[in-house]
């Protein structure tokens, strides 16, 4: 493998084994608490797709689904095309570890066209991110370096607070070293809130994501005209009950476009 | 296979072939525009898990992809467990008709356990199911004549209408014959809702689910305790954008419990 220039980029680094499989490595720079960033993850799934050459079109739903966490070290990733159709692909993803499947996933792409088009959601009114402070998770917990983050609304509780009646955080988020964004780049975002928990119990506590979703509404055009720009993402909760709870996000441009829409299922302990 | 009283209950029955594959059939009664309604095919898709003796837990999340439409008759379900952990499963999932794959998905199951838990979720205000008149679909599509359908806001524009500013349709849906609620019928009712682009445009035009994803808050308990009375569903799109939108979705028991949130990726033309 090369050395890319960008820890992303680094991350996203792939080798072929053989028709149907890649190898890939976890990389210090997007450690989370136990395993690496589940974003980083989507982001090196969608890659496999994304480089194969008999890919048709662009990201259009990816769903990845943590079934054990990865150990540090070496991963490959099976992918098969299940399907392709005139516009269409769906693609069926495993990640494993030796025979250990850690990571599961689906991913749809397919061909853009015109046709009429409308933005219905409505970014939340916050301050330019010139106006907020930079912002902090926990020092210990690496992958969030990778990041300029700015909260808005509901920022990781630090130290215990009063609990919230919101589980709502907004926060601009771009990449710190000024990496342009990609839809790998935007699969990786999709994964960027702490969990919605800790605000409502004002406190740290166990919780992970078992299976995340995100649609890409937005082009290969759109997202370049974002360049290394901020996003805009506000995620909440609908329920917490037994042991699970559902968080809904969206991602914006600075100008008010929904690029993706991105919702996922987390499992606590409290 | 024994002639099960219900229509739901028929459409889910399953045979054995082998120690990975079951086999189903279509059925009339659930019959779309083009093959059989999405909702059926995501409740036998979790059905066939469901069934299985190895099986932990009950459903958590649900992702179905349709990859290209079920021709009426026989249909394979290939299914595995591809991660078994102490407390939750992960299943891969996939609907073949000969040859070809027709349907994608992969299914969380797992175990519930107590926990501190909130219903953040705020369902619409709108009159008991009562006093809101039975709404009707197109007369030639068989599936909804399945559901005692009630909307409170953006019925089907049965008629070529004004375009409204908002694609939300909030509607009482029950099964019509009275049967009781379960996961398999949570997960069919995830897709009871017509395409939003009908609403945003006043008119029908080519649409499809292609990516279906539901959350199950409710456990078995939960969902019992509702036994065929009404649940309130809401949906939504956020953006349509170059031939698809996305839609988001909650359904809540008639005593405002959120016991799915679901969401979708739909292909359109327009």
């Amino acid at each position: 493998m090369t050395d890319a220039a960008h820890p992303f980029d680094r991350a996203l680094q792939l080798q072929t084994v053989d028709a149907g499989t890649v190898r890939g490595t976890t990389r210090p720079d997007w450690a989370n608490m136990v395993g690496p960033f589940g974003g980083i993850t989507a982001a090196v799934l969608l890659r496999a797709v994304e480089n194969r050459p008999d890919r048709i079109g662009d990201p259009l739903a990816l769903t990845v689904n943590f079934a054990a966490p990865i150990a540090d070290g070496d991963f490959d990733i099976a992918l098969r095309a299940a399907r392709t159709n005139r516009s269409n692909q769906h693609w069926m993803l495993e990640l494993r570890q030796g025979d250990e499947v850690k990571t599961t996933a689906t991913a749809l792409f397919g061909l853009h066209r015109d046709t009429w088009a409308d933005d219905e959601s409505r970014p939340p009114s916050v301050p330019a991110p010139e106006d907020v402070a930079p912002g902090s998770f926990v020092d210990a917990i690496v992958w969030p370096k990778r990041y300029d983050m700015r909260f808005a609304e509901g920022p990781v509780p630090l130290r215990a607070v009063e609990p919230s009646a919101s589980s709502t955080t907004t926060l601009w988020v771009r990449d710190a070293e000024g990496r342009p964004l990609d839809f790998a780049g935007l699969a990786c975002l999709s994964d960027v809130f702490f969990p919605r928990a800790f605000l409502r119990r004002g406190k740290f506590l166990p919780a992970g994501t078992i299976s995340l979703t995100t649609y890409f509404h937005a082009d290969r055009t759109e997202i370049e005209a974002v360049g290394a720009d901020y996003l805009l993402a506000s995620a909440h909760a609908n329920r917490f009950s037994r042991g699970y709870f559902d968080q809904s996000a969206h991602l914006w441009s600075r100008n008010g476009r929904l690029l993706a829409s991105t919702h996922q299922l987390v499992y606590f302990k409290d």
